[in-house]
């Protein structure tokens, strides 16, 4: 059986060092590429980034495959075995305009059982950890489990792209649930947002369009403390591909999926 | 002429000391009540925070008027003389959720000219501060002055609220504009998402219902590094009564309110 102590420490030790590589660049100027459009800008941190946690996985566990943002990892079509999902930072375009607001995630799975979840929140330094069936940590404080809450008194991660006209959802179905949440906030970082739900500051989260590296972590973060994350459906999200992603607490997740998003049936 | 070096410093200082209380409460419970509805909570320790202020402020310039947010002020219908605007906790959403994305606000105006603009992230520990024709700055660093920028390179704080069915604005208008954006994020404070369009982190800011408490400070801030706040319709502000609020860099500003707003027709 895979040692996953072990495993944690050393993937965090190798987060704080992403970490202090990302920081001690900031004073400098970032160079920036434009990978298709505007939105999703890419940066040379990105993909050294990147490079930095699969040369240092490969050495210590060869038998690892890993799943990266910038696609220098492995070819994966099957989830057997250990698989990293990595994001080299989460929030791109935060790191460009805002440097904060970024996050290095990384999702560990075992036969498409998340196994370990960390998000590091560089510039608060604060990691969120989780070893499977062993709580979840935020630097050296447990977080509690999540409390059941209802639509009124909740607070979610929602983009006003979700609301407006987009070609993946009517924004009547979302814009009715904003009228009655208590508010919605946008930080920019799936990984950042889904940690908040963690942590209990946000009491979901919801986005149409996520890539596997962007909620692997999160995901383990928060089923860990009782939460929810599936498709927008309801149905178990795909590791493998894009995915709309539904994250809330109990009691909110039932709430959000029969009451405004029907079951899926829109 | 009043010593602004002077009240700049005695504001700072009595800031920080807010500061220190808001923070030791974080670790008890926080007495919540809710004012009208439950997205205007209020807790005690927004009317302490204000008292706080109120009674330094009369003791040290008993020549001072003060509009607070909690209503422990002065009935102030004209702007003559200098005037406190102080939100005591800006986001107590975000206070009682979160315990971090609140501020405390204080802009010092003298016959309705913005003189100091003062804003503290308490929990990151940053204070930008600004006395009107010395730059603004974030603790110790200076900010530069705002860039111009153009809307599909932009980031600007709006809420989901703005762009789903509302009492105050078509969703369709600044739907238009979310469609053209590089992205928008919310960040739940006013006072944060001015404090971040002056660091130039954020490149505009948009709301349609803010007191003159929530942007006093964030106004001349703003305004010292060549950015612009007027009302969606390119109007002055009113710091007597709620507004609606566009804050942006230039060349966003005038494309936004030109391409978008429409100059008003609207």
């Amino acid at each position: 059986m895979p040692n996953w102590k072990e495993i944690d420490l050393q993937a965090k030790q190798w987060m704080k060092e992403a970490g202090e590589i990302i920081k001690s660049s900031l004073s400098r100027t970032l160079k920036i590429k434009t990978k298709s459009n505007p939105n999703d800008l890419v940066t040379e941190m990105d993909q050294a980034i990147e490079q930095f946690f699969i040369k240092n996985i490969k050495e210590t566990y060869p038998g690892h495959r890993i799943i990266g943002e910038e696609g220098f990892g492995d070819k994966v079509t099957q989830l057997d075995g250990i698989v990293w999902l990595i994001d080299p930072i989460d929030g791109t375009v935060n790191f460009v305009h805002m440097q904060r607001n970024f996050a290095i995630s990384i999702g560990i799975y075992e036969d498409g059982i998340g196994r370990i979840g960390l998000i590091y929140d560089v510039i608060r330094d604060e990691l969120y950890h989780t070893i499977r069936g062993n709580g979840v940590f935020m630097n050296d404080l447990p977080l509690e489990q999540l409390d059941t809450v209802q639509v009124p008194e909740a607070i979610i991660g929602l983009n006003t792209t979700w609301v407006t006209k987009n070609t993946r959802i009517n924004p009547a179905i979302l814009g009715a649930l904003v009228k009655d949440l208590r508010g919605t906030r946008s930080y920019g970082s799936a990984a950042l947002e889904m940690a908040s739900v963690a942590a209990g500051r946000l009491d979901g989260y919801i986005t149409l369009r996520l890539a596997p590296w962007d909620f692997a972590a999160g995901k383990i973060m928060v089923e860990e403390l009782g939460g929810y994350v599936t498709d927008l459906t309801g149905k178990s999200i795909n590791l493998l591909g894009q995915n709309s992603v539904l994250v809330a607490k109990p009691g909110l997740y039932e709430e959000i999926l029969k009451n405004y998003l029907n079951n899926g049936n829109w």
